[in-house]
């Protein structure tokens, strides 16, 4: 098959939260048509829009000095692309900035197989294609408890969230009591980092000794404003438009409480969406997507580049995704150059 | 001295590009009030604003579908920073959001002195503070012929870049003769690039083989749409609003000669601004900051951070530049965290 066989396309995006739509941004005005697999919200992990879809207002993406919502955001991110050139998989088939309307629901891509190059790439409905060169930016989501009011109040903007550094910092988490939900690491960070805002901050966490490093453990102990409740569960949230208190229920005792509450923190860990590369990339220890090269998008597979939450599990946040999502867009287009693939 | 000592600075951030105040936005949602020296126009390598400030349109940062102008992006990025309680060391002393309109000029950050915790900071016009960390966001400035008409035509978006992949897929080159100045492995890039958009790019280079790679060079020999102009320096950029064309003398003969143009881009190298560390910091070879962790951005001295061009010699975007802002910030926030310093 010919590098230059049209029916190939140059560059495939999968997903479609900043590190995607950034790429498509610059892959599209690098004039490579690239074509995304935006994602399925009923029915896979990858979001279209990704998990800013889920958060009410953006205070921390630079350009923006008086907030916007996470969905105006993505929005604003899809119009730029489309803009350009990009192409989207949806139900119907290939749509372009003229016709996205028209074609109802987007493709999830449900399956890639990065065995020989060109890679092929089956959409969850009906469509398949040939790529040179693939780029994944699935994302990652976070972990919840699964309680209905949680996630209610989560994408309402109730005062239940996720991303300490994303949210912490808005003005009704101020001098008012909040609670973090974990006992690992970035349980105790989001506690700390809570505590200068908050009134209070307990942690909830559900056996008797934090998972947190020692170091981590003693900082949270140290803190005066950090109080750890040992061996509970949170069960229920209460309130309608803003979280008021937690229901929480002993692990030890059975016995249950109430906790007033104007914040709650979900800090149980992420899960990248990386299952349906069925270990054809190579992974760290908590299913991230490896680079080849840390500053780079590259991976083990040569023309498969990586960006965003999928990789990060350090920061995940939408200007270091949207910059990763950038870096991996030029290796590609480097990349494609350097194969001669015009 | 106390780790607590309130006198000293918990996060002082140097340069005023995307890193810079993409740094103070988050650092400063973080409660850190971090104070930031954002340079001088008139005097220094370290432009306010960055780069950006030299540019018109800007496409590609992802958020604007319409595009911004530079300054205004900036102004932007600037007014977010301000608005979560970032500090700017101004000729009148330090302001804060309210006051910077009284306060005149910036300062730059003249001096630096890592070589005990904490640091001293010396401003270039009678200020002095200490600080537990800081950032460095200096940038990089693109390297120019220095030809009056050359920097005009740049600087009102009048068909004249230093970059590429920010402006070559503009409408007004479109189909259009452009030409790259340069003759290494980044100009062949750049006249690559260019060749999906121009009718014709033709690469100015000064001598009589290409800087450039073999590969690099085969590419551009190879390529229909490039044409290398050998022994030719460019000495005018002719065009009232916009380049019309070029004039060149033949470095050989010393022959002039007009070459009718719709664009020109320079690839003659960028200078980051890393200087005024004073071999401080662990440099590269093209003198960049190394990163001690290329995925993040620490550095060989312990509290002292990195981010955007004065790291990166390969993406160059705001948008990169702006993730590695935010990196920062967190970096230096965890790394407070961790000393017990709040």
């Amino acid at each position: 098959m010919s590098a230059q066989d049209s029916s190939i396309e140059k560059v495939v995006i999968v997903g479609s939260g900043p590190a995607g739509w950034t790429a498509a941004l610059y892959a599209s005005r690098a004039n490579l048509n690239p074509l995304v697999f935006p994602g399925r919200a009923a029915s896979s992990d990858v979001l279209p829009g990704g998990q800013l879809m889920l958060t009410t207002d953006v205070e921390n993406y630079p350009g923006f000095p008086e907030g916007i919502t996470g969905p105006d955001m993505m929005d604003l991110f899809f119009k730029q692309a489309l803009r350009f050139g990009t192409r989207i998989v949806a139900d119907k088939g290939i749509a372009t900035e003229s016709e996205v309307g028209l074609y109802g629901q987007f493709q999830n891509a449900a399956n890639l197989d990065l065995s020989s190059s060109p890679f092929t790439i089956t959409g969850d409905n009906d469509f398949e294609c040939k790529a040179h060169s693939v780029i994944i930016a699935t994302g990652a989501k976070a972990n919840w408890m699964g309680i209905e009011n949680e996630l209610r109040l989560a994408k309402s903007g109730g005062g239940v969230s996720a991303c300490a550094v994303c949210d912490g910092a808005l003005p009704a988490f101020r001098d008012k009591p909040l609670a973090v939900v974990g006992g690992g690491d970035s349980a105790v960070e989001e506690a700390t980092y809570l505590s200068k805002f908050g009134s209070k901050v307990y942690m909830i966490h559900r056996r008797d000794e934090l998972r947190a490093s020692k170091i981590m453990a003693q900082r949270a102990i140290d803190n005066d404003k950090i109080e750890i409740l040992w061996n509970k569960t949170l069960i229920d949230v209460l309130g309608d438009d803003h979280i008021t208190a937690a229901k929480l229920k002993d692990t030890v005792t059975g016995e249950e409480s109430t906790l007033d509450l104007s914040g709650l923190f979900l800090a149980i860990g992420h899960t990248p969406a990386t299952e349906f590369l069925n270990g054809q990339l190579d992974l760290d220890a908590k299913k991230y997507i490896k680079l080849a090269d840390p500053y780079r998008s590259t991976t083990n597979i040569d023309g498969v580049f990586a960006a965003g939450d999928c990789v990060d599990s350090v920061y995940r946040q939408a200007i270091t995704a949207s910059g990763m999502g950038c870096k991996a867009a030029l290796d590609a287009e480097r990349w494609l150059a350097d194969k001669g693939i015009e």
